[in-house]
């Protein structure tokens, strides 16, 4: 996340996620089922047919994090190491990636675990699951909210913006613990991953690659009042969006789905 | 809202909408229509008698929107452009306006899906409605907190105590989204509503037309201290008028009503 | 409230309501009676006993405030008036004096409320009674965050502590509209008017008559600390009080009440 | 807690409560047995089979409780009293031992409450001790408020980020008053004190016995900034651990238990 790129790739992972859940909710609220996590169908014996039946949600996420790992990574300029030892003291290395890291990894598991539940296990375990889910996002909270620690200005108004829009996110994720089949905490769930996601990569492109040419200023009170304005229309593009899939999904399983 | 009339017409417009908000759930509680938004009727042939049962709120939600955008664009000096490119930088203008007009827009998009809802819709989609009303109220509120930004003393005392104001109307509004047809919460939106439009009806006078003739001193802690008192006042003020107008339907609805 | 008296008198009226209210908690669950309020019965014959059957709460409200506003007009050097217009400038007089009244004519309303529903009405109604409580406690808590603006040291310190009890009183007392007969909200309630009165009068002697005849002093790390280390005890000696209270309800409605 | 020992002790103390809870948790979810506190059965005869139906919880409490107190006097170098009269005005002496030995007597009285609920009373009365734990949370978090007074940098990190776990705690607790018996809120709780206990363990080696044999520098933002990374590994690795716990019940109660 150390540059455009590193905002942009979880940004695009975050808001896909987002639409991906939004078109869920959509279809179960069209189809009038309530259940959120439908049982697993018994395996077809075929190779292909048994392809088919894997839910690859688990699997994206693991290879989403597995990208963002590696680009991490590749954009060190040395050695990567916790703790180097020189000149008669220890130092800690590479604070921002180890946040990162910390973060995919904590990502990386919840792919994991929604992969064991979804294909392996005799019965899908929708609590683990969301258990993870709702650990993840607890672990992004503390994260960002250390992230912010020296900057300023801009950078710091739409990191605190973001870091509102997560803790809306760990708020109905929790809820969603108790109230797992409720179509409303999904759908919030959804919007608000889409806000994160495209405010994310908006951050990019504000920070690194400023659309004007221009750069931000971070001492200029228009700038900071305009980056808040942003976010504002960012919040109602999503809920545009979401009525947008809503109305798709509607025409796709009410008219092509039953006349194909 | 750049002077007096932009925080009065504003204030108006809420104010009014707690009142009718307040009459409703009066209405509900005496007559134990327990149902918030009532089904529509089948329209009726004649074009005068589908005029009467056209709902109004949307139409005049939006009528307030564009009036409100009028008098703000009205009050703008110059050209009303979003950037100003000279002297080799880029220039956000008119950040107050923008906070504004995004505020109004949100506005009018709320009253346009009450109109679609209410009139155009084969059934009245009470959700849909109250996830605009949240969302518009969500928008309202990191607006506010920028607006925030540079102020100090007075307005920035009496501008907090509004964004508290709004923050209770935010949890009430979402409240909503999982309890629609409960007459207590009805009531405390239709309260809050009433609140925050006689309180930013008082910021206009206290800040551009104050009674006494002499300015508030942004320096003078009794003036900040009376903001607040006032505040108070309004609170138990609001609450007041909530008992007179549950009193006047109940007259209305048990004796004149009935007896006419 | 702007000396030793201003803090013990209203302390002891919100502590003996805390007791009040325990004692009445008690003896729900002890008669396994579920209802908060009890319907009032009709009146007896005899003006004796139908003066027994008045419900003195809201009466002992109207009292307690009646005097606390005499000890706070007694207080007034000069003449009590809200702006004083001097040296070409209007001025706000008795800022916290103001705030004081605005508190007492809250509970005021309060008691006249209590009254009103417990012996007038034809049935009592208890979501009247506990808004109007709602609303006192929701003017109390913006008043006490403004009445924190210039103190500092062990004053600022322990008007932090008084303001989260009533802001957890608050949290209780919303509570309550929407579960109005639950006994563990109602012994929440009790025992947050039990700590709020017991802490204002140790307010009382810690800021005016410190026990050991020494001062308080305000840049004094250990007496900050100490603060909230005897807010803290105050908080497990209500606690036990409570235990206390309940202990002997027990006795009474169980062996005495019986066998008398 | 002045030291090193004084934050691991109270630390192992919290992590083993948690991994008791866990356990608890864990059989109670596997055997399907809804009721976290179990009503007691009627006491055998004999003198040994009545020590083994005793419940040792609120023993260890108790137990655990005067070791960290005999452990907090014996680090205190003169004696231990509350106020010293000396050069003619009153001092208050060792505050953050009174801190700690408020909290310890706290855990004491709960500890208490535990033996007397569980051994002595005819019926087990879970409210009770759900109230006494509730109320110990409660005082323990104004009290590590007021003890991150005047500390700063890593020790200010450290303690914060244990407040936050503190905070949440108080939440659970608290949500658990309303609902006893859900598997949900009991799990919460069981991983909130195993976070608070690990990383309480951790402040101890971080402030007083630094793992690489440097010192931990308050002014080096890497530091700080890896203060909440650590805390995120101990979050992730207490989720892990819970897993493991369940998989152990799980293992020993499916196969072991019943094959025995």
């Amino acid at each position: 996340m150390g540059g455009f790129e590193g905002h942009l790739y979880p940004g695009l992972s975050l808001f896909f996620y987002g639409i991906y859940h939004a078109r869920l909710v959509s279809r179960a609220l069209i189809c009038n089922s309530p259940v959120q996590y439908p049982p697993r169908h018994p395996w077809s014996k075929g190779r292909w047919a048994r392809l088919q039946q894997i839910h690859y949600v688990g699997l994206l996420k693991i290879l989403s994090a597995c990208i963002l790992v590696a680009q991490e990574l590749h954009s060190i300029p040395g050695q990567f190491v916790l703790i180097s030892k020189m000149y008669h003291q220890r130092d800690f290395m590479y604070r921002k990636q180890w946040q990162h890291l910390t973060l995919y990894v904590a990502f990386f598991l919840t792919g994991c675990i929604d992969l064991v539940s979804q294909n392996l296990l005799p019965q899908r375990c929708a609590v683990l699951e969301q258990g993870a889910q709702a650990l993840g996002v607890f672990i992004f909270l503390p994260l960002m909210v250390s992230h912010m620690q020296d900057t300023e200005g801009v950078e710091l108004q739409s990191h605190i913006l973001l870091t509102q829009a997560v803790f809306l996110l760990t708020l109905v994720v929790t809820a969603e613990l108790w109230a797992p089949n409720m179509p409303l905490i999904w759908m919030m769930k959804a919007f608000l991953y889409m806000i994160t996601g495209s405010w994310l990569m908006q951050i990019g492109f504000m920070l690194y690659k400023p659309v004007s040419g221009y750069k931000w200023m971070d001492d200029d009170t228009n700038d900071i009042a305009f980056t808040t304005i942003f976010f504002c229309w960012h919040v109602a593009f999503s809920a545009i969006l979401m009525i947008w899939i809503y109305g798709f999904s509607f025409l796709w399983y009410c008219y092509i789905f039953i006349h194909g």
